[in-house]
C-alpha cells in the first residue's frame, strides 16, 4: 500500500516517522459557503486540499484534515450569510479551532507547518491564529508559513488564458471564472456547470456595511461570469498554482522532496 | 446525477430545498486520534459520518461536514495526547465550533439537528454546545437530537458475535474489537489489520490523573484485543447500528423517509 | 483544639505546614439541584464534601470549600434544568473556577490535588480543568487525581443490599435509592423521606433532545424508586464506598496516613 | 422540621414556592485567604453568609451557597497572593461564575436578588456580573441589589466601642479588630484569639505594585491590631450591621417581614 | 463657542441632541507602531481622525475617540512586533473593544455609524466587531459603515503626482510615500522627515511565516522609498481621499450635509 | 525640536532609546463619560493625561496613549449608562485591553510601568490587568504601578480650598468641585461653566442596584455642587495632585529625574 499523504489516514507510528523525518504539515482552510448555482459549498476546502495533496506529491508534506468551517462569508467577496448552506463560525471560534490543532500538531513533532488558506475572509485570523499557536508552542525550532492567499500570483500568460484583457480583479472572483475552471479541472462530479450564470452586484463599493444592503449581492451568488470558465482553463491554471504553492513551501521550510523521502 | 447527502457537495439552493422541505441535517463529530498500530486517525471521523450517511439513506437527512478535531484524548478511553498524531482540542474551542455551526444551520433553514458523536470524549462538551447553540437561535421550532455514543445499545446476538462471552466494557472499546471490525467491513483501505495486536493498560482504575501514570495507556494504543476483530463482525454490528440510529432519528424527529422526499 | 481537616476552617501557617508536610487536598464538586420532593438540593455537595472528610479521617488529607454550583442538569440524568431551584453553571464557567482553585491549591503549596465530584453532569469538565491546571502550573511535581464517579463501583453484597435483584443502571440514580440512603445515613436532617415517591420518566433513551421532550423528566424529579431507600442501606454502602475512594487515593497519590500525620 | 432559610437545604416544591411567594434571595460573596495567625481561612464566606441567615429571620429571603472563592486578594486590603492558603480566582472567571448563579436563580422565579460580598477584592467585578446577569435574564421585573460593602457604615456609639478613638480606617480591616471580634461572637470555635498579634505593613500607600514589594505586607496577615477584638465587641456591632443590611433590602426590594410569609 | 465635532469634547445633552438629530458618528481605529526613522508611533490614529474629522466639516458627523491600540503589526504590512514602539493587542481585544463601542454608541441614540479604519491589520476584526455589535444590538435601524482602508482608490492624477510611473503597491505603502506626505501636509510637526531613509525588504513575498524571517522587514521600518514624499504630495492627496470617504458616507447613510445641521 | 513626552509622538527608535535608558512608561486609564452639563465626556481622559505629562516634565517618564473607554459607568459615582455618550465596555474588555498594552510596553523594552486611572468604575479591573500582564510577561524585572485614584489624598489645605467645611465625600466627587476646578484649570476651553448646576441624587445608597432607580441618577448628572468650582480651586490643588504622583512614581520606581536624562 502506497503510504498516504492524508495524516488522517495515517496510524500514529506513522506520523511519528514522518514528524522525526523532517515532514512540514499543512492545514487546509477553508469554508462551508454558497457558491452560486453551480458550486457546491465545498469549492473552499476541495481547492486548498487538492493544492496541498498536490504539493506533497514533490515535497515531504502531511495534509491535516481541513478545516471546513470558515469565517463568516462577506457580501463582497462571498455573497454574505443570507445564502442557505453558508455555514460559518466566528472569528474568535476559527482562531482558536486554528491554534489548537498547529499546537496539537506540534506537539505531535512536527515543526514546520503550513496554513494553506484558501476562503479570502479568514485572512488575519488564520495569521493571528498562527501567532498564538507559535506564542503557546514556546519553541525556538517551530516555524508556521502562513498562506492566505494561495493564487494571488499568476503568470501574464495564465491569467489571459482565465481571463483575456477582461480581469474584473481577485474580489470578485468567488464561484467565478478562476474557481469554476479548477473545480471542473479536479472534481467535474460536483459541478453542475449548466446553471452557471454571468452575474455581479449591482454595486461592489470599497468598504462594507452591516448589515449588507441588497444590492451588494448578486442574486446567484456568483460575483462574476461563471460561464465563461472551462475545465481546460482549470488545467492551465492549476499546475502554476500547483508549482508556486510547493515552490514557496520548499524554498521557506527547505523540505526536502519527496522522492528523497519516501523512496526506501 | 442523484443528489449527494452531504451538505458539502450541495449548491445552495440545493441546501434551501431540502431545508424547506423538513429535511433534518446531521453534524458528524469525531476526533484526529491514534488508534493503535493498525488503524488510521480518522476512524472517529469514518465511523459517525458512514453512519449518518448510511442514515440518509433511508431517512430525509443531510450530512454536513464532520468535526474531525475532538477533546483531548484521554489515557483510558483512547490512549491520550501522549502519542504523535493524536490533534486535539480544548473544551472551550470544541464548544465555540459546534455552537457555530448548530446556529449556522439552524440559520440555513434546517430546524431539525443531530449531533452525532463518536469519541466518548466529546461527550458532554457536545450537549453543551447544542444547548448554548438553541439558546442563541431564539427559535421555538428548532429541535437538537445529541448522540453522544451510537453504539452503546447492541442487540445480545451482536454482542455475542462480536464478543463471545469476553465483553471487557466499552470503557476499553477503543481501537479494539468493535471500530477495528466496522473499518474493516466499511473502509478495509485503511486498515493495517496485519499490525493489529490485542493490547491493554497494566491498569485501568475508575478514575483517572493528571499528567496521566504510563501504566494507564497501553503501548500499541489499542486498549484491547484487536486481532478477535473481522470484517464479518462488522458487517454483523453495521446494520443494526445503522438501524437503532435511524430508528431513534425517525422517531425523535418525526422525518419522513428518504424516499418519500426524493422521489419526484 | 482537633485540628480540623476542612481547609476553609485552618489558618494560613496551618495551611503552609498541611502543605509543606505532604498533605493532598481534595475538591468536592457537586451542583445545587433538585433531588426530588423529598432531597434538598444540596446533595451533590453534601456527599462529596462527607466522602472527602471520611477519607480525610485517614489520610492526609485537606478539604477544600467545595464547588456548590455545577454543570446544568441533564433531563435524563438529573431531571434537567426546569426545576426551580436547579441552579447551574456553563460548561465553561466550571472549568474556569475548578482550573483556578486547582492552580491556587498548587500556588498553595499541595502537589497532590483530588477532584472528587459527584454531579454526574460535571464529566469531562472538570478533567479538562485538571488539564489546563496542570499545564497552567508548570510543575513537574504536581499531579492531579480526578475522580468522577465515586460510587460507581460497588461490591456485589452492597449492590444486592441497595437494589436487591432490581438494578436499574446508575444513569438513573438521581435522588433514587443510593442518594436517598446516603442522605439518610449521614443527614438525616436534610431528608423529607415522608415525600419520597417512586417514580421513573415515560421514555429514557440513550440520547438526549434540546429542549427536552417531557417525556425525559419524571413529575417529581427522582428518577427511580425512592420509597426503596432506607438508612440501613445508606450505612451499608457507604463505609464501602469511603474505603474504595480512600484506597485509591492512598494508592495513587502514596499518601501517608492521617495517624502519621497527626499524632504528635 | 421549621423550614430552612438556606437554598440548599430546600427541596425544589419548596423553592417553586418561596420564590412564587415573592422571597428574595441572597448570594453570599466571600474569599478563602489568610486573616492572620488566628482567623480561619472561612472568615469572608462565614460573615456574609451569616448576615444573610441573620436577614432571613425577618425577612422574606432565602440564602443561596455562598461562593467560597473570590478574587485575588490585594496585599494592602487582605495581604495578597503569597499566604497559603489564600485560593483565589480571576476577576473573569468569578464574574462569569456570579452571573451565571444569578441567571439560574432568575430562571427558579426568583425577582429580587442580592448579591451580598464581604471580601473588598471582590468590589466591581460582582457588580459587573449582576449587570451581565440583568442583560441576560432579559425580564423587567428582575431587580438585584448589590451590596458591595455591609459594614461600611457604622453608628459612632459601635465605632466607638470597636475602635475607641484610634480608628485606622477601612482599608486595614483585616483579619483586625471588627472582623475577629465577629468572629469571636458568631463563631468563637473558629477562632484562635490566642495567636491573634498587632501587626502592620511598614508602608501603606494608596496605590498599588504589582509585584508587591514586601514591606506593603505584614508578617502576620493581619493588617492592624486583632489583639484588640473581643467577643463583646462583636456582640455590639453584630446586630447594627444586621439591622442596617436588613433595613436596606426591606425598603429597596420591597420584602414582606419573614412573620407574615412563614406563619400558616 | 463652536461646537467641536469631536464626540469627547461635547457634554452628554449635546450628544444626545446630535444623536437625536441624526447624525453619524465615526470611529477611527489605528495603530501604535512604528513608522520609521521619521513618523511618530500615531501616525495610523493621526489620519484617520484627521479624515474624519475633515468628512464631518461637510457632513453631519460626530468623531469618537479613537482607537489608538490596533491588531499586531504584522512584518509584510507594517515591520511587525519586534521595534520598540509597536504596542499591540491580540485579535480577540481588538474585537471586544471595537464591538463594545459600538453598542455603546448604538445605545447613546445613534443609528449610523462608521468605522474609519487605518491600519491594514485590523482588516477583517473590524468587520467582524462591527457584525458582532449589530448582532448584539438587536435594532434593526442600526447600520455600520466599515471603511477598512480608506485610501484604496485614488485617482490616476493623484497616483502620478505620488508615485510618478512607479507604484511599488499598497504592501509596502508604510511609512512611505503617501503616509509621509501626508503627515507632512497634516502634522508636519510630528515629522522628522530629515531621518527619512529609502528602504525596502530583502524579500517580501506573498506569503507570511510566523515567527517572522528577518529578511522580510527592512532595518528602518519604512516599506520603501520615504523620501519620495512631500508635504506637496500630501496636500494633493488628501482633498481627493476626504472627498471619496465623504461621498461614500453621504451616499450610503443618506446624511445630512454639515450646512443643513449646524446653521442655526 | 524638543522631544515629546508621549509615545505616540515618538519614533521607534527614540522608544528605543527611552527605555534602554530607564524611563517609565504611563497608561493613563479614563472613561468616555457624562460630566454634567458642563463638562465634555472627555474629562476622565484629560486628567490623567495632563498628571502624567505633567509628572513627565520632572521624571524619566513617557506618556502611552491613554484609554479612553473605561468601564460602565455606576449610577452612585459616574451617573450611569443612561446618559447619551457615555461609551462604556464590559470588565472583560477593559481588562483585556489594558493587559495586552502594559504586556506590549514591556515587549518595547520598559521594565517600569505605570497605571493612572482617573475613572472610579475602572477600579479592580486595572488592578487585574496589571496583574496578569505581569504574569504573561514572565519578567522577574518588571514592576507595574497602579494608581487606582490619583486624588484620593489632598492636603487639609487644598481640602479646605476646594469644599471649605463642607465636603460630601469623594463618592460624589463626579462633574462636581474638584474635576470641574481642574478642568477650569487645565482645559477652560473645554469647560461650559456657565451651564453648570448644583445638584445631587434624591438617594444615595452604600449598595448599588441594577438596574438603577431613577432616584439614585441626579438630573444633570452631576453629583455635587459643580457652581461651586473655579478656576482657582483647581490652580490651588493641582500642583499638590501632581507633587503627590510624581513623588510616587519616583519612590517605588526609583526614576531618575527628567532633566538627569533630557539634558545632553
Amino acid at each position: 500500500m502506497t503510504e498516504s499523504h492524508r495524516l488522517a489516514d495515517l496510524t500514529w507510528p506513522e506520523v511519528r516517522d514522518r514528524a522525526a523525518g523532517g515532514a512540514a504539515v499543512a492545514v487546509p482552510v477553508g469554508s462551508t459557503e454558497q457558491h452560486g448555482y453551480h458550486l457546491p459549498l465545498c469549492t473552499d476546502v476541495v481547492l486548498p486540499e487538492q493544492l496541498a495533496l498536490a504539493a506533497a506529491e514533490s515535497l515531504d508534506l502531511v495534509v491535516a484534515p481541513p478545516i471546513a468551517y470558515g469565517y463568516r462569508s462577506r457580501p463582497l467577496s462571498g455573497g454574505g450569510e443570507r445564502f442557505p448552506g453558508t455555514i460559518s463560525v466566528s472569528g474568535r471560534t476559527l482562531m482558536a479551532l486554528l491554534e489548537d490543532v498547529l499546537v496539537g500538531l506540534a506537539r505531535s513533532g512536527f515543526s514546520r507547518l503550513v496554513v494553506l488558506n484558501w476562503h479570502y475572509e479568514n485572512s488575519n485570523f488564520v495569521y493571528e491564529a498562527a501567532w498564538l499557536a507559535h506564542e503557546r508552542a514556546r519553541s525556538d525550532a517551530l516555524r508556521v508559513m502562513v498562506v492566505e492567499a494561495a493564487f494571488s500570483e499568476l503568470s501574464d500568460q495564465v491569467m489571459t488564458t482565465l481571463f483575456g484583457d477582461e480581469f474584473p480583479g481577485w474580489d470578485v472572483e468567488h464561484a467565478a471564472v478562476l474557481e469554476t475552471s479548477l473545480m471542473l479541472h479536479l472534481r467535474p462530479d460536483l459541478v453542475r456547470f449548466e446553471r452557471a450564470v454571468d452575474d455581479e452586484a449591482a454595486r461592489h463599493p470599497s468598504y462594507d456595511v452591516v448589515p449588507p444592503p441588497s444590492d451588494f449581492i448578486p442574486e446567484s451568488g456568483a460575483l462574476w461570469k461563471a460561464t465563461r470558465a472551462s475545465a481546460e482553463k482549470g488545467a492551465a491554471a492549476w499546475p502554476e498554482i500547483v508549482a508556486r504553492v510547493s515552490g514557496a513551501l520548499k524554498a521557506e521550510l527547505g523540505l526536502a522532496s519527496a522522492a528523497d523521502v519516501l523512496v526506501p
